[in-house]
């Protein structure tokens, strides 16, 4: 494309559960920097801003969370941050943003990334991202990139790979929900799937056409805030009609023949978890790994620590500790996933002031 | 006896190192107060103090713990707190004490205790105290009180039982060095072993003939010190000259007939490491156990924790979790006994600062 038709969307609206103690309410995991020298914010946004340039890069985002936000991308105008009355999931968010970009460039063309993945190196996402966008305009497809497996991961849905289009570019036989350990182990030993990153490319007005397709009641909420001032009144509106789905829900699994899939030519995480740490941080000769304070094992492998302290670790294995100004975390790397649910517990049971 | 012969020792020279982090160089064990209102030391003196009087009460500290055991002991005169200038273990310790106990009589009783001791029933303890103290006065013996095993412990010493001599007191057979597992239980199932508690009753004079009989080198330098005016370098001298030995070693294991031991109708713990607490605080209905501040446990068991903060644990099992301001210790409670060994290790790589 001789001309730039670019666009960003970050889609920064989760809380980050999976990282308590650290990760909290008001400061979710795209928030902190515990991955690298800035945030995982920053680091998206300085991922996509040699593509689109800071004027066209937009961030979504909760109304709890814009302030922190703007000091964080100060470069991005402050009217290209959104934020979000209510959470409603991303189809509505990635709609929200559409109605903005369609303003600027009716031919926009949207690089929707969430906020706190790890992608690396940058030559290869901004590659993968030129093919994808390719792909987006010529053949008006939604695409979406897909990750190469490594493990039999259950806790990401899967893509099925259909006919090859061109590049690294494939046709969607089908989306797969997350699935349990024997059908992941399946998925992988086809090798026909690939993971859903939650990273898409499209034309913003394509993916509107879907939108009035599959979701008419969340088109026909867009539309009166698209036409309209856009004021808070105007938002809190859409905000309060649009219902709480994903777009892998609301669109892409409702599509045939229009979803793409890029086979992904760079490195993801989505570390979703403590223990997908474990293939960020250096560990020692035992596979202990620490951030903050100093770490003393003894007898000791496979710990993962988060301390401003002195961590003494005496014969243990595996486990994650979480050392924060108020509570400490401590579980197995096994457990990582169910923090969650650990959570949600503490919620339930009246520890708002720990969340 | 009709007149009050009894004085009180207290040996509080322990570094406590097996509960680190919470115990350190400057604030051993016995300075704590984890295990109670007070400290171990103000209670192993709330124990005496109604046999011996305030004024007839001695504690033999290191220096560097001299001005808090004042602190906490405001009741007893200054210069009844002896503090070592080194220590050299408890033979030299309980000779220092004697010194001062032959002046003000010289056929006075002493009832040796460790600092950090926890014994129960208070009235239990004082009547088996004065049957000691009849034994040692008519049969001039040095009795030790044994404590009913409950388990093949191998971090005590044992006490063979002898000949029945009247009440609960028997002649020593032997003493056995701690024993490995094996021997342990063999202790256990015969019922003709007590635990060597470490608490003793004699009179002093007769403490005296034991040293100048076995221990020639030290009572010929704790002659010139008793002779001498105690000065700083009197003390120094003596403490020069002095060898490191346990009463234990040094006399008790030398005596032939001469020793008798009690067995103790209290309950008795010298709650040597952290996972002693079990014994002593309340679980919750999972068997976990917190102090300081709240515990959030989910699918975790049996884990013992102190800290300020709120400790969540998700899945983990007989963990020992100890956070304090500068460092956090995670151990299983079946390495509670090594935590010394890892103390050792932090002291060899230069961690004073912690230590």
């Amino acid at each position: 494309m001789s001309e730039n038709r670019l666009f960003g969307v970050i889609i920064a609206g989760g809380r980050g559960t999976r990282f308590w103690p650290l990760s909290r309410k008001a400061r979710p995991k795209h928030l902190l920097n515990f991955l690298g020298e800035t945030t995982l914010l920053r680091q998206t946004a300085e991922r996509v801003l040699p593509l689109t340039g800071a004027g066209r890069l937009f961030v979504v985002t909760a109304e709890s969370q814009a302030d922190e936000v703007g000091k964080i991308l100060t470069d991005i105008p402050p009217q290209n941050i959104l934020a979000e009355p209510a959470g409603k999931n991303t189809a509505p968010a990635i709609a929200l943003a559409a109605a903005h970009i369609i303003d600027e460039d009716p031919n926009g063309i949207m690089i929707v990334l969430p906020s706190d993945h790890i992608i690396e190196p940058r030559d290869k996402f901004m590659a993968d991202v030129e093919e994808a966008a390719r792909l987006a305009d010529t053949r008006r497809a939604l695409a979406i990139f897909g990750i190469r497996p490594t493990r039999p991961e259950t806790g990401y849905g899967y893509i099925e790979v259909g006919q090859k289009l061109d590049g690294h570019a494939f046709g969607v036989a089908s989306f797969k929900e997350k699935p349990n350990l024997k059908k992941a182990k399946d998925y992988l030993a086809t090798g026909r799937y690939l993971w859903n990153s939650g990273m898409f490319v499209f034309r913003a007005d394509v993916y509107m056409e879907k939108v009035r397709r599959h979701m008419p009641k969340l088109f026909t909420a867009w539309e009166r805030y698209a036409k309209g001032n856009r004021g808070a009144e105007d938002l809190n509106e859409y905000y309060a009609v649009a219902e709480a789905i994903s777009i892998d829900h609301g669109i892409m699994e409702k599509l045939e023949g229009e979803a793409a899939v890029i086979a992904a030519g760079f490195n993801w995480s989505d570390i979703g978890s403590w223990d997908a740490t474990d293939d960020l941080w250096a560990a020692d000769e035992k596979g202990n790994r620490a951030r903050g304070g100093d770490l003393f094992p003894m007898a000791a492998e496979g710990n993962t620590v988060v301390s401003k302290k002195l961590v003494a670790l005496l014969g243990v294995e595996n486990l994650i500790v979480v050392e924060t100004d108020d509570a400490i975390l401590i579980t197995k790397k096994e457990k990582a996933q169910e923090i969650k649910n650990l959570v949600q517990e503490m919620e339930r049971r009246g520890l708002h002031r720990y969340l």
